[in-house]
């Protein structure tokens, strides 16, 4: 494959978008095995027949590193009532908020709950992504929870799209075990994870560290079993209060540590010891109508990298578009469009474990997206607006 | 055309959704003859082939009541400056801010005007838009005001989409004026709007009132020549300061008065007695990161209607969805799923002087929409997400 008459946004290294206009790119067996100005290009790339970009922005495949999309149902109706004023407690008394997405995850079959994912996949894929990461989290029982884990696997099958899968017992205390969320972590958490990775299930290992959710000494013992079974880790973490979370996974060797609101210089400097990404999530901050902002600055002056997604999910972020994940990063947090796009390739990439993956430089994957932008910032500045001209896959055109 | 099968959202009234579960619709010569449940139908109906609508929620098909879309070149490096740490000033020396927008305007021919134009038009269809608003105000001269108007014209001509035009020569203070308004408002903005008026390209006339563009002298001097021509007004009123312009606005029974984040109860009181619409731009408050919320309850309590609208323009609301503008009026301004969707269809209309769009009931024009939904609440619920089926104009299929 090769791709010429293109400008390059190669994300080179994290210095910026590292242009090149008038560039070519050439692939082999999925691999990107050059890319540069087309004036420099060698010899025999020359006399190969090329795809014309007619001058198109080329960047790396969008990657989408913290989703939810897999659960049954939706939570309009929840939305609709608190906006004509119901209060939290009433919407719970009404069966309302997660427990209502358990219910619906719990009671949909495979096929169901694939369908149902498959819109949503779509829509990230109409927008250039071709690396997802899905989360358990909504079965909280082990028949549930490996019904989702599988329903990720199967999205890969459906679609020509790459899927990480994160195991999410860690998410939310179920009713049947109110009052006893050791009990759950150790009888139900914990053997259902062992179980979903003797099936080959779990790429990495996930939790939910917070006062509604579960203790940093609760995630531990979780992050114990993933270690021992040789999985990476990742975490929500200081999304509304500050627990240490974020140093807690750092300490771990997290892939990620993800939302961040309340994260303190000190985590940032144990996530850049660790190497772990700090990734943002600014569609729930926006639904959630957050004021505390994450600390960027921090994580720039650590050399933390980020990564931005949509935690594509139900409650606090019904959002199916990275382009708008990357607007709001910029609007919301003040990052900047390099930040933005670096967070849903390169870093997202590194988020997931894939650094081969968000970069156009020789021996990465390629998976590219050609838009029809003159530059890479209008990706960030535009809202709700889709120029996607073509997504290439494994250098498949 | 009869569509049959279909969950109708008809906001016959504006006390709620108007749910029609297992109904019908059927149209003739662009309007709506018949719509309720197909239980009901009529005889003649009965024996006529019908579009199985397969379960689907139809609605009246979405208006955007206020826009820019017509601009020359864009604001992303500008976006870009500020969030590498540029200030306003700097930005300004730079060459940027609005008279980057005006250059960029009046440099481009109108080839190049409407074929950019037709990429921001061509997105609000594919969400359902079969009637939108759009200002002139980048050109701030005889000349390309003028070409503004006429591309907002030939874009009704180049796509399957409604068009009204609105005169907004009382945009910005263009360079060539410096220190002095008066002599613009009078030496070129009115001269301007009868050139415009006398070659048929003025539905209606707007200004933005505001201290950074023109006090409410200035606006009444452009609206008493607007009233002689028997032009209708509306007005950019209240959004960074209250000015009085609402009110001055509903003097004159204005179509609307639009942002309002600093409208007060007098002005709802003013505005619901001149029957003038509330347009709220959620975008344009997400953009400038605003804390100042239009006082919703307010306008609720004085009955005064609210629309919702893109305010599509490069530099405070770059954003081409009204799905968004949607979700934003209900998560940013706390308005209702109802509210949103009677602000996107019903409440348009009437901000645009044309009361038979918008309801599906019988009279109205068939401009309908089907959803890959079967709630109403979702369409605002959802983000960045386009649940568009298929988009009914005039009662084509
Ligand atoms: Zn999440
Ligand atoms: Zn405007």
């Amino acid at each position: 494959m090769l791709i010429t008459n293109a400008t390059l946004a190669t994300l080179r290294d994290d210095s910026g978008f590292g242009l090149i206009p008038e560039g070519a790119v050439a692939a082999r067996d999925g691999s990107i095995i050059w890319a540069g100005p087309a004036a420099e290009m060698p010899d025999d790339l020359q006399n190969t027949d090329g795809y014309d970009a007619g001058g198109r922005l080329l960047t790396p495949a969008l990657i989408d590193c913290h989703t939810h999309v897999v659960f049954g149902g939706n939570r309009a109706e929840e939305f609709e009532q608190r906006l004509n004023g119901a209060g939290y407690a009433e919407i719970a008394r009404a069966g309302g908020g997660i427990v209502s997405t358990v219910r619906a995850t719990r009671a949909a079959d495979e096929d169901a709950l694939l369908r149902d994912a498959l819109t949503r996949v779509d829509a990230l894929i109409a927008e250039g992504v071709t690396l997802i990461e899905i989360k358990s989290g909504y079965g909280l029982d082990a028949e549930t929870e490996l019904k989702m884990l599988r329903t990720a696997r199967a999205i890969a099958g459906a679609r020509d799209i790459e899927v990480r899968t994160s195991f999410l017992g860690a998410h939310a205390l179920p009713a049947e075990y109110a009052g006893r969320p050791d009990a759950y972590i150790d009888g139900l958490c914990i053997p259902t994870l062992q179980a979903a990775h003797a099936e080959g299930l779990v790429d990495a290992v996930d939790g939910f560290c917070e006062g509604i959710a579960f203790s940093p000494a609760q995630i531990a013992r979780v992050f114990d079993v993933a270690r021992a079974l040789g999985l990476p880790v990742k975490l929500h973490a200081e999304q509304l209060s500050h627990l240490g979370g974020a140093t807690l996974a750092a300490g771990y060797g997290a892939l990620s540590a993800d939302h961040l609101e309340y994260a303190q210089a000190a985590d940032a400097q144990a996530m850049a010891a660790s190497g772990t990404v700090a990734v943002m999530l600014p569609g729930a901050f926006y639904t959630l109508r957050e004021t505390q902002m994450p600390p960027i600055q921090a994580f720039r002056d650590h050399g933390v990298p980020m990564a931005v997604a949509t935690d594509c999910n139900p409650g606090s972020s019904p959002l199916t578009s990275p382009l708008l994940a990357m607007n709001m990063a910029c609007t919301l947090f003040r990052m900047t469009p390099v930040e933005a796009l670096l967070g849903m390739t390169a870093h997202a990439a590194r988020a997931l474990g894939a650094p081969d993956r968000g970069r156009i430089i020789k021996g990465a994957r390629a998976d590219l997206c050609l838009w029809d932008l003159r530059h890479p910032a209008e990706l960030a500045y535009r809202i709700g607006y889709n120029p996607l001209h073509k997504r290439i896959t494994g250098g498949r055109l």
